[in-house]
């Protein structure tokens, strides 16, 4: 829908609920596929899997019956059957929400529901749905990642000899080439899906028990030194003890497709602080695109344009670089984001109180930001229009100066130091006074230089072929897989 | 609806949408005013209340039609009219939600259409609307600050001398009082209100169309130096022109109650960065409240209390502080989202691309963080429980030696300082390998040091008469309004 | 060595220390008048300053003698008696300077040392010392930004009605003027002023004592309910007792010129938030004049260059925006210095293990680079060259659509929106690619339009008188003092 | 003065340089290792060092004559030849001290100046000595933390079987033991090694040239299209030319033992990300370490303290944790660098007007707080005194509701989960009114309990017996290595 509604229909509206967010301030995310990955949806998701799936290790251990496992998974399969905002609210009381989503889930399980949640604490379902959470949203983002890698892989090909101003400190330097500006994009790309790939492949389950001893998970099969005895009239306990819950977390973790973790990380935060530092790079690195398309995208520099500016009726001429900008705008807020769990890095005791629950909302904010920017970034990649002839015609803006580098390189050893220097400073004041060009003058003032004779004074002086080894260093840089 | 739900009903129930947070990771924020205040729909509902208020301030100025001004105001007046996710979708292409909406809103306007945003700018609008949701919120929170400033005021009167150890870098080092830990979490909750009250006051409208000339408005009542034509049909234009244009901010924010800009700000990002500032020094206020709580609540100390901690049924001991551990993990955020808004400061040009957009998000956050901080800090100072007779034993738990300092400045003239420092490091020594006070290991002493009869030792060495100025210090700070 | 220096060796050259910052990775920094109010030597007089300020407050209130205060402030009067490298080393044993400071005063008080530091506590004299170097260094801040404000009010005023384009998302939009720029940039920087100002006017001293309850000096004049006693051969004790200490405080502050506490401060860190928000904000709104003029000065733009730009010899045309770099980076480090500060907050006890302690290099590092951003910016103010010239060829450089705001809305009255819309479509397609202006299609297709018969449609259509009210807003802008 | 100095002044005292920083604000720093590896003269040493090795790799390659190389890395050799105080000075004119030093370097190497800095850009050098700096620092860093290591895994061994109250939410909640916890320690201080040792070894030099197309040393060989000719009385050119130029930068990373940059990263700021992450990690992960010490230190807990307190002479009985304390410092510090660093990593162009220049200072002062926060946790860790005798008599502390999770998991399926938790809840608020411990109120009760028959309810309701798996897992955790 989009227009306005008629009056209130009788059925309730969607999105009514003022305490929702639905995108309106943030269009990066809207629509990208990490917004799907990471809303409350997805998060009430990944907390019922961990909960299904530490009922099935269980199982497989032997802890508790195949049927408590079959159960509580079936009543876990759908997150729909859970009311989101009502976890949300009465996540208050314990200070989480899996307090309350374990009192629905054992509801949900029937007579199998004392075998929901047994021996586990908040953290240890929290915290392995965050990992969940975020290894399903970088598998959508290294696809996007793989998108510009590719897309930039054929700019930088195709522009491998196209000459263009470099630019440092705002000024123009020395001619360089768009292929090796390409290609230093791709590599920045590459450096955030080798950091990301190789964080995701250890993303740990958390399983440790109230204070990270498994000790609940060990003593449900004790009996105080007698047989088995029948429970309350529900399904019969299983045997635990303490061999079986040694192995429980590397079968939970299995059940998830995580990595087993070496001991509970409740207070020992690495993954998280591991997760910030890749989607801040990967954010970054974006960014560093995003800044050179929006500098580059200028009305009067104008070399790129991103394939679809965001218009404006009122001002026809304007083509803005929306994605750019949105790109920006995440590469702005995610170093903050990252510090913020970086700082919940000293969590004191065996649960911190504040350092754990500070990390929720930056750590999902921090995944959805990266992953939507990384989805405009393969669609500005893939549709970047490259104006070679603007940045041809630039070269030339300085009169020709851009070779002055070159110029004082090659003359100095014809000349000696002090006389090309002299001859140079010369001829670059008066390009600037005179408006004339450098190859102009360098070519009148030649005549009277007998060491320059023979010397190809037009090639010298072309700032097309001053860009040195950009092309080599543009093969070498697309070598890289 | 407080459990899971049975098979999924045939309307389409609520919070389906993956894309949605509604609170599931933010115990903190989950249902409080500031939740409300700041969500999306608040939201819409500022940017409808902006694009009126724009009609009716043009309206009062003669520049529109009156009816111009009542229909946009009649469109405008339900924001469940408006499809919030649509325009969060739409929002993408221009990178803002105010384009698509004034579209709806424009639809929604009927004939009179013509006249919505007439003149404006997005950015007009949406930091019009962001100003709004801020002075909104920031009235829930000055009510919850007072509701915190009252309990607090009669802790510290009720506490003025209540003895218990200061502590500093985690050991007692002499005695204080909890009157004045109170009077001291009181001041600084007066400090983030007057702050917050000043910033408050001062929270302008944005107006000055394309590029913060206001040459939309002036150039409207313009004919090209002709009468007046008639127009496509509908409603006809207005008069208009520079001088009615020059009024026309003021009149805008005096219809919407904030204050008149200077001139536009749309790259002068001024009042943001003075809300950062304020608001993280709300919620870094709240934050020492939290700490305090937090230490003095530890199992081994215990002289606070939240009135409701979050309780456990297999750990039917624990009573956590979830409160102060809710506060506390927003002072945790806070710093952080208040830089992102400072690093937004450096906005180029007559509208950036990327430090605007990447405001959004982190004021709505920050806004919504430090409403909700002091929401639950308002429940826990008017719930918290004091136990002065803990406070009273620890002053004992260092034998005594809490009274060191004193003693050292008041032997000192009697005996001259180093026999007066040689007489209490020995006895200090022998108080902790002793195992005895060091009041009854002095009396002893006093005996063979003629300098000191006369001196009343209980009196020296009772903890509870060595708190110095606290009373009056905390009778100074409560005379503070 | 332990206490202050003789006259240096022979032969030690300077800045031989590796552990020494000289100031050779801050460019922004070196030499600037911030610099050296907040060196280690600034801070060392400011510590001992606050020591020799407290006992001549003691004697002033009759708790010490005159002569210690007399013997005191001589020996604290001059800081290079003192090693500040062997202070440094000696801090770490109770981690903060003022214990080795202290050791090191008493000696050279000599027979007055006894009345060093009494009754106070390291953190008295290391806050009170940080408010005195914020002080001081805010002054030269605050004269910096004042040849700010003027250099901006002149330029304000000289380009009034300079027009230039007004660029949103890094294209051209509409046009606006110069002067409005520069008085925006003004507004900041008066901004700045203004929120500097009112912080400095309320930094406070710090006196508390121990836990922050004045017991040390309401104690120091007691005796045990006897006469007071002979000391031990030096210069006898005062009176103190609590009417004198309450007073204390006030006459520490009026000693130092700084605002009375209304009670300590120790871990209510009010003054230090405020300080980082004012600091913070006026960082960025310098780096928001610097931004613009980095992007004005762009060698495709160039309508603004630095007096004085940095050269290089091979690159002869390069004349870099060096100050306005420098002023950006500090715009860029000082959000996150300034969160540095308020994540101290939350500082626990009455003196916080380590959120104290980490406060102390931000604040200075922040206090540095907003005074040298300050001074650099000035210069630049002072020296920024216009070219007014290129800002008018730029106006061109759409082929007019720049305007095509302006004529949407004063055709629309004339001819309907509908046609006015698809008139200016059609003329705008054709102005991109035909390569067109917009002004001759204009007044071609003006003589088969009767309703614009009399419109002056080159006025119209010049960028130049389409700048709206900016002249009026700047001159608004400029009455602002 | 403008040069490498002479011997110094007479009279000189060492630190009067109002401008100087020696450490006066930060105990942490002090005396630390990375103070030196850090400080102005390291730096000065790896610019210099970089400066020298360019010039070999050009003779190692032909490109200059050995003997330049010889006289550039003799005049580079000794950092104390030069005054880094007015190279600071000086730098402000180009932005950056590479260009100072240049010009000093030139003068010192005599004849074979006209060698030095040939072909490189003032970002080359800067950037490769810094990443020589991190290099030479990380190296004393991993020497400390295999201290920590060393020490912890000691202390975990040592007390594999040490019962102690875990902590959650401040509260006490189950056992476990000091060995897990220690353990848990020593996994962070791998974790960071781990992330420090793999950022070391890929630290790349830099060379790019002017806009990173090695153009310069490319152009170097060229002669227009002629043999050499004679220079200006020096030494004659080298040979160069692309292939050379090419070898170049694997050439110039293997004198200074860093990685060979795939390409130049002036703009592709990974290495500097990936410290800041590293960095961020390894303070991150010494403050959980400090945080633990501090809760475990205060006065009512006392189960640790560091082996060398900060004392007091006026407070006998404090013995402040000061490493800890400064440890804690650092981590809170820490993620506001890291950010910082991370929020450079947009870097426009060729080289970023400011977003390098604001690298500079973060990026050293990251360094040197996580080298003194693990120059400090080394000492700390092997200092710690542990008094397992406190963390003993803690657990009984909640009158034994420790055990309270044990029992009900232990009871259900004895006494069906209805009956056990009707009865544990009786017992526990028994426990807690009546002031019994819960085994005694147990063992009262199942004398009419007939299922508890048999039951061994003295080891059921031992806390010490309730540590779980803590000992298999720090047995586990210390396999790792």
């Amino acid at each position: 829908m989009t227009g306005p509604t008629g009056p209130g229909p009788a059925i309730e509206p969607p999105h009514r609920d003022p305490e929702l967010d639905a995108g309106l301030l943030d269009p990066l995310r809207a629509g990208s596929p990490a917004e799907a990955a990471t809303g409350d949806a997805a998060f009430l998701r990944a907390l019922l899997d961990a909960e299904a799936a530490l009922t099935r290790a269980q199982a497989a251990l032997g802890a508790v019956p195949a049927e408590a496992a079959r159960a509580v998974t079936d009543a876990a399969a759908d997150p729909y059957r859970f009311d989101v905002r009502s976890i949300a609210l009465r996540a208050r009381a314990g200070g989480n929400p899996v307090i309350p989503l374990v009192a629905d889930l054992t509801a949900a399980a029937g007579e199998w529901g004392a075998y929901v949640h047994r021996g586990a604490t908040s953290q240890d379902v929290l915290d392995t749905a965050a990992m969940l959470v975020a290894a399903r949203t970088l598998g959508g983002v290294l696809a996007d990642l793989a998108r510009s890698e590719a897309a930039l892989a054929a700019l930088a090909a195709a522009h491998r000899d196209t000459p263009m101003p470099g630019r440092t400190l705002t000024q123009h330097a020395v001619p360089t080439t768009f292929g090796l500006k390409a290609a230093g994009w791709r590599s920045l790309v590459l450096d955030a899906r080798d950091r990301l790939l190789a964080v995701r492949d250890r993303l740990p389950a958390q399983l440790g028990g109230a204070a990270g001893t498994l000790a609940a998970f060990a003593d449900a099969g004790s009996d105080g030194g007698r047989g088995s005895a029948s429970g309350d009239g529900g399904p019969a306990g299983g045997d635990g003890g303490a061999a079986s819950a040694a192995g429980l977390p590397a079968a939970y973790a299995r059940e998830l497709g995580l990595a087993a973790p070496l001991i509970p990380w409740h207070t020992l935060r690495t993954p998280v602080a591991d997760l910030a530092g890749a989607l801040a790079l990967a954010t970054g690195a974006l960014g560093k695109i995003a800044a050179d398309v929006l500098t580059l995208s200028r009305t009067e520099i104008a070399e790129l344009a991103e394939g679809t500016g965001g218009g404006s009726s009122a001002m026809p001429h304007k083509a803005n670089p929306v994605r750019a900008t949105l790109v920006a705008s995440a590469a702005r807020r995610s170093p903050h984001l990252a510090a913020s769990l970086y700082a919940c890095l000293p969590a004191e005791d065996e649960r911190p109180a504040g350092a754990w629950h500070a990390e929720w909302e930056p750590l999902r904010e921090l995944l959805r930001l990266t992953g939507a920017a990384a989805h405009h970034t393969a669609a500005l990649a893939e549709g970047l229009r490259v104006d070679a002839a603007a940045m041809r015609a630039h070269l030339d803006l300085t009169g020709g100066l851009l070779v002055s580098e070159r110029l004082s390189v090659v003359l100095a050893p014809l000349l000696g130091r002090a006389r090309a220097r002299a001859l140079l400073t010369g001829l670059a004041a008066r390009t600037r006074t005179e408006g004339r060009s450098l190859a102009g003058l360098l070519a009148e003032a030649a005549v009277d230089v007998p060491e320059l004779a023979g010397v190809d004074l037009a090639e010298l002086t072309d700032p097309t072929r001053a860009t040195g080894l950009a092309g080599h260093l543009t093969d070498r840089a697309l070598e890289r897989r």
